[in-house]
């Protein structure tokens, strides 16, 4: 396990990706190494990018990798990917695009199905960003599928969140509808040599007049991956938000902040396991579920009894 | 509280959407209540309808209760909405156009808030339909807003959930890669009156052809909002499916599969909960975060320690 561990740090690929298959399976010993991994993390910059399915969200970070890697950092990519019972594996279509980049031993890509329990994705990939800083990558990429708690999760594990926007009708709409407006650190409009770009460019900045900001007023830049037209000044606006969280002070409480939320997670986890652990022990829940089913007791009831049996509190 | 609960079975709406605030606050006297009103619940059907933003599924519900009315059912609407730090409150634009239902006695109608938090959301709902269902509604419709945790709840307290897809570019493509195809019992083609709407149903008709479907494949139904074309039609699948759920023997499976998942969900709240009130009590989890940040700790050993000092397996 220590041999892992310090191939990772050796910068080992293969050994990377072996460790966030464990991390993916949730096997036993991956705690441990999690555990001994810790202080060497806190070095990556964490871009999460998000935003509708179909807003070209893939193709925008192969273009934003190749803007990166012009400037000498390493990148890691998560690929957060929906897993379809239909095809019984992730659908990796949007993937492909991004080979550009599978000879570069600068960039890593991973990604990692969503596989239906999206309950556990957070800390999972929370702890594959932490392999990929500990392999030494500088800028770590999260690309969420753009449904689901995916989207919200992003946000406390980033340090700068891109939503990605595209001059559809009603979109920008939509977006704040959806409520996922405000975990925007800058606006992307993706596709910009569509007709309507302005337009939403012009309803994302007149929202955000609306919106008291506090010190970092979201900027909203325009993108063409076609072209490669914007990618500069995207750029240019991540480091300038990381500039900001910097000076601000923010960067410090933003990590304090998360590694609490981590600890939370953890812990939960783990009281979860063993609480679990306790009643399926015991023999009991399956003539609990059945008498819950004859409605001779309610589920609060048999929760109260199996904490009373189970836990003791100290 | 006997006298809410006893308004409630009476059938008084204001009784139940008092109750309905308690669980969203998630007061203390809620559980007690849920206990209490657990043998009264059980009669209602649950319907889900999901489907990306803007793919018209509030009008769509709109017009589905009128066409439940029409037949003398009564029936209760829950739908969840996002609530954007933007505005300060659930945006709530589109209930609106359910007003023509605000004045039938048959009808109930209740806007939950997402409020950022979706993990609690889950069961809030569920607590909800039982509310709902105590009241003496014959039909609960669940409308999610289209993003985020809740589509995927859904499937978890609906009896049979109706995924509403648009004749737009690649919308069913789109559907599917974000995973949320497979919780579909009934597929909606709305806006039929579009182009492309048939193009849509044939698109899905030929993925539900490479699925392998064991009892019950999703019928695919084209409704107008604008004309009321389809409705009956939907209305009839429902109730096929409820048929089909039935006398298949899957409706019993599905409701103890639900209420293990309820009172599993539960259980590890109040677990959670008297976790949490022991760590806060004892006043070192401040202690531990800073540890935490200065890396002479590393969560997975704060948790394990919490564990050993606060909680003990009998």
């Amino acid at each position: 396990m220590d041999d892992l561990l310090n191939k990772v740090l050796e910068g080992d690929r293969i050994a990377a990706a072996r460790m966030i298959t464990m991390i993916e399976n949730d096997e036993e010993a991956k705690n441990e190494l999690m555990s001994k991994i810790y202080p060497y993390t806190g070095h990556a910059y964490i871009i999460g990018v998000t935003g509708s399915p179909g807003a070209g969200k893939s193709t925008l970070t192969d273009k934003l990798v190749s803007e990166i890697r012009h400037h000498g950092l390493t990148v890691a990519i998560i690929a957060i990917d929906p897993t379809s019972p239909f095809s019984g594996g992730a659908i990796l279509g949007d993937r492909i695009r991004m080979q550009s980049h599978y000879l570069d031993p600068g960039v890593f890509i991973r990604s990692m199905g969503t596989r239906g329990s999206l309950g556990g994705l957070s800390r999972a990939t929370n702890e594959a960003v932490k392999v990929m800083d500990a392999l030494g990558k500088d800028i770590v990429i999260i690309e969420t599928v753009g449904v689901g708690q995916s989207e919200f999760d992003i946000m406390h594990i980033a340090n700068t969140t891109l939503v990605v926007l595209t001059p559809g009708a009603g979109d920008a709409i939509q977006t704040i509808k959806a409520g996922i407006m405000e975990i925007a650190d800058i606006f992307v409009v993706n596709k910009s040599d569509l007709e309507g770009s302005d337009r939403v460019k012009m309803e994302v900045e007149a929202m955000l007049d609306m919106k008291k900001t506090n010190g970092w007023r979201p900027p909203v830049v325009q993108t063409a991956s076609i072209s490669g037209n914007g990618f500069q000044e995207l750029w240019h606006k991540i480091l300038d938000h990381k500039n900001y969280l910097e000076s601000s002070g923010h960067l410090v409480n933003q990590r304090k902040k998360r590694l609490e939320e981590e600890a939370r997670e953890i812990l939960e986890h783990e009281v979860k396991k063993h609480v679990w652990q306790a009643v399926e022990a015991s023999g009991e829940w399956e003539q609990i579920v059945e008498s819950l089913y004859n409605k001779e007791m309610d589920p609060y009831t048999a929760a109260k009894k199996l904490i009373a049996a189970h836990f003791n509190i100290l």
